[in-house]
């Protein structure tokens, strides 16, 4: 349990690798490169996957289905992207006791397949937008991998639409990064910075890429979701053509946007302590978990029928467990439940059934300052509330961490200071061969062009010339 | 639109392609034997996955993510497991560049790579039961592929559980057929035989394998669901042994069962006639379209407003759309959203808003037997108890359907003219080659051996042997 976890200041990665097992979230697969996702990590992904699904339905997106394989032809399409994926790619060469006549690559995202249908579906400008969604597998063929951060195979969601006009589609590429941006800062507790890719870290065919750049707890950056602006590049490689209302043809503008299973890996990183897990309460597979305390056996009956009670009034409100399990004592279930992140926990023992109370603790705040003796009757309107209390307070431990953590740095000295443990944020116009040797000298590179930008000029932190935007600076996972 | 949907008598099979396409479901893919699911098609899935979903948290599964790739010996483990998939896989011979040093399967199932991680889990007695469930893709690579009924690519659930004991392992396996057939009743409207699978058509590797068959329109068999015994077969090619109360090493018992989106195709086929599809109100994706019909433009506003507001007010209750297109006559509208199954529809133009009335029609009753007027202000009552109406007319014409051309028989010409367009129910008593041969002269195959027995004791219908179980007998998809 608990007392073999490798504390963050000791070894962050070897933490991280640890308490993602520990808590049951996923396991290493005999296939090199995959994961194993284990229920109590799925459901996890499950709560993100409804949130971010609530957020593109009420955005007018659809879901649909496209198939697993793409002939290695569709990817040849689009030069850059054949270029950016073809070492990634797994390959199917055989089917049904035969050799294929194409080989048949897995996906590692679905531009091209998808781009193929729409030129079959769209006709007219009144068949756009289309506005699609897909959540699926892909497989990219990693070299290094680290459960949830970068798998051979993972899980995510990629939107593509098509549009009459440059302007829709950008419009459409930034309400994406808003929706987000949206979901990780109310539900995921994650303050992000939104901002434009650079150049050399831009999709492989895109015109543009936006990120949502995360601080983890090690000052390291995650990127946490992408959307790019395609331009007609794909419209233009699989003939996505409409007629517009003077009858002309045109082709179609387009975009994509995905966020995957690394979602998981950023809650964990950015929330966990040397305790375990810290799960925010609007993610939590459990929100609260009850645990009956009792010494003398006579004292069994009466503790477990209060617990049942209260688990059962709080299951109508919220995601609730009663930890009934024998032979283990209450300190040990306070254990394994703050290493798996559950929000609040539930204390009742016969002196609180005596008191008509019950104990209630904090997975945010450790030990006595986190406790607060809630009376019975006052559960169902107590508990919510305070979960909503521990959703705000994990979010602004974040945001003061990660503001804490970024500089703004105009001498390269400092910059390497502040990658060290953080983010740098400085004037930028390099290329991608300054960027290149950039990552070389200090292993940091451009996390985004922030959208929030100071204005005015300056002079690049690197090259030394004129600069009129900020970058931010760090690490990478 | 619907003038040129072939009729069902004329050819069912080339009427179910149609409509697939036309409604929008699917479209065939560039890639062999994978389909494309659109929007509507996935949208119907959804409905189907939740509702099934529902069903196996609350009978205390859980879902977890397991491999896309599974090493090709992990198959082999399992004689006949791997016999029976081997000429249907999908092999990755190459990742990252690279030639793999041993070929990775396309998950065609995943009893080998869950075996291979429980056996990794399981320790003791203490661990048992588990009981996972897996939402995935899964490929088989056929020959002759129809959209939803046989894709090399498909969507489904596998749940896979292990159990200490054979009892429970063999009650696990009738609890899931029961699930499945719940779901079949209840929200697809679909009445189902379940019964076991006769020695030729089950599992690969399976000790027994049940089923839960309906009767299609055409009077053809589809297996809907499958739910299999797997003994310790499993349990002993992947070593899934745990320590009993005694401290003793045992074989756990395993068994595994799957819904697909083969489930979207029984849907069509159970319900649809010459205009297309007929959905049942629990699955629908749209419960209830509302039409707004003006002739003169100054009536536009009026109606437009009032079927805006009828919209608002059923949305909060069931799943409405407003359909608003302009330039398309109220006639060709309902047409369209016939031929999409949607249960209910709602008409309002000048007069109905004169008279604070709505005319409300059913789609499972053509043309006037079907229409109701409805007074403006009962529709939040009116409309989700129709809906209900609706689900169970839908579901009684099936069932009448089906048990017209169920017919028990004693004789082979009696059987062969049964088979011609509905089920033959027999007393059976034959083997693996008698199947065979049979299949062979009629084209029909042992569909279960029903659950529900007459008793008593007959004579094969086709070997003319002593038996004591009648069997249901179809031409199947």
């Amino acid at each position: 349990m608990a007392e073999f976890l490798t504390s963050q200041s000791e070894d962050f990665s070897k933490w991280y690798n640890e308490i993602v097992q520990k808590a049951d979230l996923a396991d290493y697969s005999p296939v090199r490169g995959c994961m194993v996702i284990k229920p109590y990590g799925y459901t996890l992904w499950e709560r993100i996957r409804d949130e971010l699904d609530l957020r593109f339905k009420a955005t007018g997106h659809v879901n649909a289905y496209f198939p697993l394989f793409i002939p290695m032809s569709f990817l040849e399409k689009e030069s850059e992207h054949v270029e950016g994926f073809s070492p990634e790619l797994a390959v199917v060469t055989h089917g049904g006791g035969s050799k294929l006549e194409e080989p048949l690559v897995v996906r590692p995202t679905s531009e091209t397949i998808i781009g193929h249908m729409y030129a079959k579906w769209i006709q007219s400008y009144r068949d756009l937008p289309v506005l699609i969604n897909q959540w699926a597998n892909v497989v990219r063929w990693e070299m290094r991998t680290r459960l949830f951060l970068r798998t051979a195979e993972f899980l995510w969601q990629e939107g593509h639409t098509a549009h009459a006009t440059r302007e829709e589609a950008e419009e459409e590429t930034q309400r994406m990064l808003q929706v987000y941006t949206d979901f990780c800062v109310k539900e995921a507790a994650i303050p992000v910075i939104p901002g434009r890719k650079s150049e050399s870290e831009k999709f492989a065919g895109a015109v543009a890429s936006y990120t949502i750049e995360a601080m983890m707890k090690d000052g390291k950056a995650l990127q946490s979701g992408t959307s790019h602006f395609l331009g007609q590049n794909f419209a233009k490689a699989f003939d996505i053509q409409y007629l517009d209302e003077n009858n002309e043809r045109q082709y179609a503008w387009t975009t994509s946007w995905g966020v995957s299973t690394r979602m998981v890996g950023a809650v964990v990183m950015s929330h966990g302590d040397d305790q375990g897990l810290v799960l925010p309460p609007h993610l939590a597979p459990i929100q609260v978990v009850v645990v009956p305390i009792w010494r003398k056996a006579k004292e069994r009956e009466a503790v477990l029928a209060a617990a049942r009670d209260v688990k059962e009034r709080l299951g109508k409100l919220v995601r609730v467990e009663l930890d009934e399990r024998e032979g283990l004592s209450p300190g040990w279930k306070y254990n394994d439940w703050e290493m798996r992140g559950v929000p609040v926990r539930v204390e009742i023992g016969p002196r609180d059934i005596k008191n008509q109370n019950v104990m209630v603790a904090r997975r945010d705040i450790p030990g006595r300052d986190g406790k607060t003796i809630v009376p019975m009757s006052e559960i169902e309107n107590r508990i919510p509330a305070l979960l909503e209390t521990v959703q705000n307070a994990i979010y602004q431990k974040a945001v003061d961490f990660r503001d804490g953590r970024i500089r703004d740095v105009e001498r390269m000295d400092d910059f390497v200071e502040a990658i060290d443990d953080g983010f740098a944020r400085a004037f930028w116009s390099g290329d991608r061969e300054d960027e290149a040797r950039l990552k070389e000298e200090t292993k940091a590179t451009v996390r985004c062009i922030p959208d929030d930008q100071p204005g005015g000029s300056g002079t690049c932190i690197y090259t030394g010339k004129p600069a009129t935007e900020v970058a931010i600076f760090g690490k990478a996972y």
